[in-house]
């Protein structure tokens, strides 16, 4: 049996991908490829989980925005408990900082972005349990942290249960009768020539060759189209028909803690409804801090940038180190609460980045369709990656995102790509 | 002793980029190292040794054009041997694909590149070799194989020795005082903090960062900037740090032949003053082959795409099969007097390839600068890249090219990248 449509991952582009693909045209037989033993058990499980639309790129923009409001519309009106709250973003910046970024908040606001800007006197009778202010302090000096004078907070951000978010796309995949195939691990991709000879050695280089199908460790599988989403573990796939996955894996650790001592930094003041700690960016080494509102406890990750290695890892594990004796310097600083609270758990997942333009590609050549390169922020743009996807394999120049916006298929593609970098990183 | 340069690679990168440094100040320290016992040891002397203006973005024309006139300027003035042949590249096309690059052609005269079209009737007068048609031919249908319609003809083009160029490079280098050392293996880039607090575990996040020098197999070497030019394996070591060398290494073979069988395809009429055969690519699977005229013989050579994987081997080792049973029922067609012809020696390297855009990247971060990508046009924009390193080092906006054209050193970078892809490639 020939499968119209086999897809390897069944993380969160994979499955959206399927769904898209699936409900353009629910008599293709389409199956969902993985190694692990369910969805999302790579890295889309192992994400913080939260969205943002406030993003400078156009591209990103439009992607993450659209995908929130499908999001919501799942949540509210297709009845999945993916923990959708929008209790927002808030970057922490010094002054500094804050001119280097303005051109692109003058960027968001032209698009719609719902941003608010508060001085370091706002933000501190907002979240009374943080530090702004250094000047006096010779250790934050030596520490060479930042004072923090500016607050921008994004009100269309949150945070999310990337699990559940994945479980829904696959749940409703699987109604429209899509298979899926867990345990199964694709050990390579299958080149054939359009039309063989029967000697021994095809396809030859003068020979026009299409993938057809995978190796798995269960046996061949063939398909009409094989498409790739299988993030950090793409390259492996596509370096071996010398394809480029355009990304490196970068490992991200994520430190939870549930202390009545975090009290006071869970709680805010006027900045969302909850009066919850938004998800925050302190102006200091890419730290943030998001708080779980349905386990009562505060989230903890670091943006580490040079000197954390590009590298493949099957099963990343957190470093003990990593937060007691590095994080935990210049947190305590900002949230003196933090002072000897351990985390009560701790997990490492993998970002797939692409250092070129930190935006997804998404490739089609004969027989396969390339969807990876997140950057990190794949799963909250996951839903019209989805859509773009589809788009691409159904050979249509535009894909319609939620909402009825167009976006140009090739605009993610390599050879005319056409997106700006992202400048409005974490 | 901390040198004011270290660049990592005697290849052709790695020596036009120490000579250009060390000729802007040759008070400064400079030392290459390379792992292998002598310059251009790893890919650069594997190179076919083509060079070619005949490249449709502009960015890699002036890289490449320029350049020449630099390797000219070195041979005739310079007193250097580096067997520069202006005997031309040859592209033979289809119909089909002729019209596909008729953009590009008008693109390379509007600039001024010296380019000749012919037609069937006159390549088959010019080079009685080669079979043009194969219309009624059955064996060539079955294989796919695409007439031979019109040939372009690049003038300033032709062949060098890699080997000898980059010598002279170096030689220039070591008159100025520079250092080599070889047979010194580069294990890791060092980082270290601006402000070392001197508690274990540094560098932390929070900390500013930068690269100091390297970790040899002969003991630590340190230097204020340290630049990474060894191209296939600059991954090993930018990865350590997560950084991207934005290229994958993917193996090409040569194979060379001497056969008085082969006389004929030699001798052309016309095309060039030595009526030698040019570099001819044939219009199937980027089939290349290129007159030795010092030796008297014919390189061969293959651009693989899809279905060459991308992997780094230390000592790349050609195919037997390659030639026999794959590249020769194809050549063989075009060429007859291959007809039982045997490669007398064959080798091969790899490229490095950015599969992004075909053009090399520049960038500076913290102590460090990359050159690389150089993606198999490298060896023939070496001039080129060794001065734009030297204004990327020196902070200068735009790198002055040999006869004086200006070009934006941030043009190769990643932040401000501004290539167009290249649509021009064998």
């Amino acid at each position: 049996m020939v499968y119209d449509i086999l897809i390897i991952g069944a993380g969160v582009m994979g499955l959206t991908s399927a769904y898209y693909m699936k409900k353009r045209d629910p008599s293709k037989k389409i199956v969902v490829i993985d190694k692990y033993s369910g969805p999302a058990q790579g890295n889309s499980a192992k994400s913080e989980g939260g969205f943002r639309n406030t993003f400078a790129s156009e591209t990103n923009y439009l992607m993450a925005d659209t995908s929130i409001d499908y999001f919501k519309h799942m949540q509210e009106e297709m009845g999945y408990d993916m923990k959708l709250e929008f209790i927002g973003y808030l970057w922490l910046f010094n002054e500094e900082q804050y001119e280097g970024i303005k051109p692109s908040l003058d960027i968001m606001r032209g698009r719609g972005v719902e941003l608010d800007v508060y001085t370091r006197d706002q933000l501190e009778s907002m979240i009374p349990s943080l530090m702004t202010d250094f000047d006096d302090d010779e250790e934050a000096e030596l520490l060479g942290l930042r004072n923090v004078d500016y607050g921008v907070y994004g009100r269309k951000c949150g945070s999310l249960d990337a699990d559940a978010l994945v479980r829904a796309y696959e749940a409703e995949f699987l109604k429209l009768g899509g298979e899926v195939m867990y345990n199964t691990e694709v050990t390579s991709l299958i080149l054939k020539p359009e039309e063989e000879l029967g000697i021994p050695g095809e396809p030859f280089v003068w020979q026009k060759s299409n993938i057809v199908g995978v190796e798995t460790s269960k046996g061949e599988i063939l398909a009409e189209t094989t498409v790739v989403a299988c993030g950090v573990w793409s390259h492996i796939l596509l370096d071996g028909i010398g394809l480029d996955s355009f990304q490196r894996p970068k490992k991200r650790q994520l430190f939870a803690f549930k202390d009545t001592k975090l009290d006071p930094v869970m709680k805010t003041e006027g900045l969302n409804p909850e009066n919850a700690l938004p998800l925050v960016i302190l102006p200091t080494a890419g730290i943030f801090l998001k708080v779980e509102l349905t386990e009562g406890s505060i989230w903890l990750g670091c943006a580490d940038m040079m000197g954390r290695k590009f590298e493949l890892e099957e099963d990343p594990q957190p470093e003990d180190d990593y937060y007691t004796n590095n994080i935990y310097h210049a947190l305590v600083m900002y949230f003196p609460d933090f002072e000897d609270v351990r985390p009560m758990n701790s997990w490492a997942g993998q970002y797939s980045i692409n250092s070129f333009d930190e935006t997804p590609v998404i490739y089609k050549e004969p027989g396969l369709i390339y969807v990876g390169s997140g950057s990190g922020s794949g799963i909250m743009k996951g839903d019209a990656i989805g859509r773009i996807v589809d788009a691409l394999h159904a050979g249509e120049e535009n894909a319609e995102l939620y909402g009825g916006t167009k976006f140009k298929v090739s605009d993610l593609g390599v050879k005319n790509r056409c997106v700006e970098r992202e400048e409005f990183v974490i």
